[in-house]
């Protein structure tokens, strides 16, 4: 049996085993932060604090519900567009990112903020934002294989997802001392690549088999749009959490908001213009309205003007959407990438955009535009890095890119192997796609909407028939 | 006519006669606080407050606007699952909190905040949270007879349901000085249990009769998700809301977000191993997973430690869902509790789970740990109560959920008896969760899906009859 | 061809033309404010300014988040209702919100904020909300064309909308100097009275051609509540969102919280009585609930008292659900205003009380409520006007409604002329209301919902037919 779905076993073992996992690591590593133990109090008294509210909780904690937000139900429902897999998108996204964060809080904090001395981890809002962060390349490769996998490959594939996510963050952000505060490439470009190279790995010759399955009906497609709307509208919370309070938080807000307006007005002219009449694409309008949100991960924060963000919104619209009509289906057909979601033109390609964005705009930043101390602000030039120019800066941006695409392609090719071992219960070619493979669905689909007079109707056809 | 489900009278008399009694009652009793009156820039000048900042708001209002969300689309959308019940679950749920929170704000003013000299309450962002924690007691019980109670008995029952709530809070809070930021016991077991007692009392033996109309269909599974969703993400914010500024609201979210993510895993396992071949059950996904977050609402500020928090929502995921299976068929079966949400295994158990943890942790804290201060801080220690050890303290938390418990029972079989009476307009059993009762919908249900060309088809069967 | 509704060409090129101006004005006009440029530092230390804190982005940033969910996804899925234009309604509302905060932020930019040294615009987070405001009036007026009008047409609407939003704003504002932080006047009456001229201009007398599609279906009516909650839980943060800091936001949202509560009871007695048995429409819940919201965005801020805004919200509840019973159906019949969402009872009516309660609260302020510098800052009594008595006021504040009726009935009448050219694309009588007009629909509606067994039988019968 090369397909047996039955899950029984491994899911709930997976589960357990490594839920107890957590709470061992947990309880030999993490700590709260001084911000929130109770000790605080004393710490204010100490570094002569004198309100509350320069606590870090208030400068981040709604831009963490924000992302929060973005991950649960963002990335859930725009994966409700399929006919019939809205309870594996939905209920599996909230499986691997419930799993994932955890992980990331572990594996983030051995890399970043173990403490030398006690040889803890100290974690407070920030911790939590960059969970959400690493769990989110993990939710963008599920996008590639959604539907054809099985909750414990999804589980597998967060686990080395999250770990690899930890690595090449460590050597983009510390080693080589890029910026990269809304991860166009830590999270978006890795998580992409990561994706694709699973799914070339487990390609599928006979998927066409689910085809019936594939494609959206009507409310799919609506609920799909509330996906959409919450990742688009929260984005400048995702893009200004984690950077510098103030003038940081509040500038890649700004470049955010308008660079994904931009995007929405060239999606739709795309869309429009790949139709025969001018009709627009439902899937254009909830994905490629979203690249530029992407594109600015690495830029936002840095002084890359107004319209130099409406700029970056206008081509990430035009490229994403001309992904779907173009790339997709060579991806598909030359490189046997099947990619349900079409994360090539959301993450990968937005991210590399964004991780060039990046290189460029650093490499141009000037005192006169930034001034001193502003300059020293945005790129952090402290430390080992004082001496840093901008064009150096420039240049480890994009070695940084690099490295978010080979830890994407390796890491994934390797995963992916992994899960091509025949032990994960993962669906049948003609299975694919279809909630009644892993969900007690309590109507089968062909009943669903038999109405009561039909019934009837139909009785007396095979009363007919027996005539 | 037992069951006349005209409330075309009732329904208006109520809103109008109670809404117009709330606006006599905020006339003479409610005002702005200091923090929201116009003489703020006095109070700051007196107080030598330097920043707008400083201003109670900023440190709650995000929190709750989530509060906010979760009352209204979190219970609202959570509740939508059954297959025609949607417009009940999400409208009457928008129109019972809508009356209830301004009966909160009296109830709990009078008990809480009533200023003796003056004799009036003052409310800012901290009284709106409150109010909405009251709402989501009463929402609770609604989960236990959803579809079976016309809108003038969930009025009714929301009436008294806040009274119950203000008295029962003031004992626990005030009287005890028990602490309960997230309403463990204030709001989870006293809701539980008030809905449970409720819902034995109107048990109805032919339920059975509207057997087709429970269960859900596919797309109401979906909504519901927008509904866990929402809690799940936003019930940090929830525990967090009132608790102290800095470390205390920043230490509830994590302890929440944590508990939260433990609880998603062990309920997946559960689930899967409840199915013969592993499937997931979507009842279980939609609710369970909310466990931990209410088993965390006594002791999320204290210092449980993150793998604590862990460890909580490790058991509560497993005891949910464990509850879903075994207990709620029981209940019904054996003591008559026809329970439609499974509100006992959301709140009732989790509930009482949490105020047994945070009685334990309670007696557990040690300065060692909480620091000096923060172990004031934390328990309050100060005034009448500043000689209170914390083993003390822990009997007085145990204290208190008994209290909640015999508040829910005792005052939800005599609400039950005045809810019996047959004036209410409730439906028939054979009418039970049917919008129609209550709503004008559109179509007939078993019109809704007939497409024109079967429509077509009818006809030439009916023409073939015919011949 | 009256009726061609091939957009393949005008949509495009207005989607690609207008944002390109939008990249080159925002190049000419458009800078970061000191707030969100990298110079913060310098203004920092500059205006002796000690936290981060203090920045206007923590004051407004949450406000702003929640403004934003109520433009995308509030007014975006309130639309959602009709059983078949669920993409046009969160799609074109993504589009021409989109288009129209980029445009607001130049046209209120040169009005209100224009630098006169540098001929520059900067830029900040109360900027994005205004923007958002301004984009709010033409979203209002979209409501009054639903189904009716082609995307470009949209655009077109938008974009004059913005423009006579940006002039009136100026005169009530700056000119008369009235106060409406949460646009009562300036946003919905403008916006309703705006969409009704246009609408009565593109009157269809045979839009019944397409009544089968007009009316909602079960799912869609669920669709819809997300709208309404978003809109209803979010606006306190609307009609808060630009008052003042401290007292003002804080004062602004414990009155808009109220009001909406006590709407929501009024709006269902009144739906309740208007039915035989006392049924509840959905249409008044979607709707009406809201009216409350809109009849506080002038005086929200004002010392109203909690019981006056439960006054105020009491009426608008009766008054916006009579309207949907009486005064639409009279519209349509007598002035032929067909009004597909009801504007004229939720933002037109509601918005003309508002600035008739804040005409009155105005005139009916005194020292003794709200102390002397309170009577100041609220009213803003400074520079030109720091001798305007409040009587004064209150009749600038009720010229300031003049202004916004006129310039909506008056600037509708134009625009909705200029939609009448028959270059743009909209849609035959017969196929309004339907989204396969603009939209790739994958199913075509009448084999939506063919179960594969149905499809069997009816091949059945055609075989019936054929012996």
């Amino acid at each position: 049996m090369l397909f047996n779905t039955n899950i029984r076993l491994t899911l709930p073992v997976v589960c357990f085993v490594w839920q107890i996992a957590m709470i061992i690591l947990f309880g030999v590593f993490i700590r709260y932060d001084e911000e929130s133990d109770t000790h605080w109090v004393e710490t204010k008294a100490h570094d002569n604090i004198t309100s509350d509210i320069e606590n870090d909780f208030y400068f981040r904690y709604p831009s963490f519900q924000d992302v929060h937000v973005m991950i649960f139900v963002g990335f859930g429902f725009l994966m409700t567009f399929l006919k019939r897999y809205s309870f594996g998108a939905v209920g599996f996204n909230f499986l691997i990112a419930s799993f994932g964060l955890q992980w990331a809080l572990l594996m983030q904090g051995w890399f970043h903020s173990l403490d030398p001395q006690t040889g803890k981890i100290f974690i407070g809002v920030e911790s939590l934002i960059n969970a959400d962060f690493c769990v989110a390349g993990c939710l963008i490769a599920y996008g590639a294989v959604l539907g054809k996998v099985s909750p414990v490959q999804l589980l597998v594939m967060t686990l080395f997802g999250v770990t690899l996510f930890a690595v090449e963050e460590y050597i983009i952000l510390n080693l080589l001392h890029a910026r990269d505060a809304g991860g166009s490439m830590v999270i978006h470009t890795f998580g992409g690549y990561y994706g694709l190279a699973i799914s070339r790995v487990l390609y599928r010759p006979n998927l066409h088999q689910s085809k019936r399955m594939q494609g959206s009906v009507y409310h799919s497609d609506t609920f799909a749009m509330i996906g959409t709307l919450f990742l688009w509208m929260f984005w400048p919370s995702f893009n200004s959490a984690i950077t510098d309070h103030g003038d940081g938080q509040h500038r890649a807000v700004i470049n955010t908001y308008l660079c994904l307006a931009s995007t929405v007005l060239t999606t739709v002219a795309i869309s429009s213009l790949s139709q025969k009449t001018g009709k627009l694409d439902m899937v254009h309008i909830q994905n490629s309205t979203l690249a530029g949100g992407v594109a600015l991960g690495t830029a936002a924060e840095f002084m890359i003007s107004p319209y130099g963000a409406l700029i970056v919104g206008f081509f990430c619209g035009i490229i994403s959407t001309m992904g779907y009509i173009f790339i997709s289906p060579f991806l598909e057909k030359t490189l046997k990438i099947q990619d349900t979601c079409g994360i090539h033109n959301l993450h990968a390609m937005p991210g590399v955009i964004g991780g060039i964005v990046g290189a460029i705009t650093a490499a141009a930043a000037s005192e006169s535009v930034y001034g001193k101390q502003g300059l020293i602000n945005t790129f952090d030039f402290t430390g080992d890095f004082k001496d840093r120019t901008v064009l150096t800066q420039g240049g480890y941006q994009a070695a940084g890119m690099c490295v978010s695409i080979v830890f994407g392609v390796v890491g994934g090719a390797i995963v992916g192997s992994i899960l091509k071992l025949p032990i994960w219960g993962d669906p049948a070619d003609e299975n694919c796609f279809d909630d009644e493979v892993y969900w007690e669905v309590r109507e089968p689909e062909h009943q669903e909407s038999i109405p009561p007079i039909l019934e009837y109707n139909n009785h007396m056809i095979h009363k007919q028939q027996d005539l």
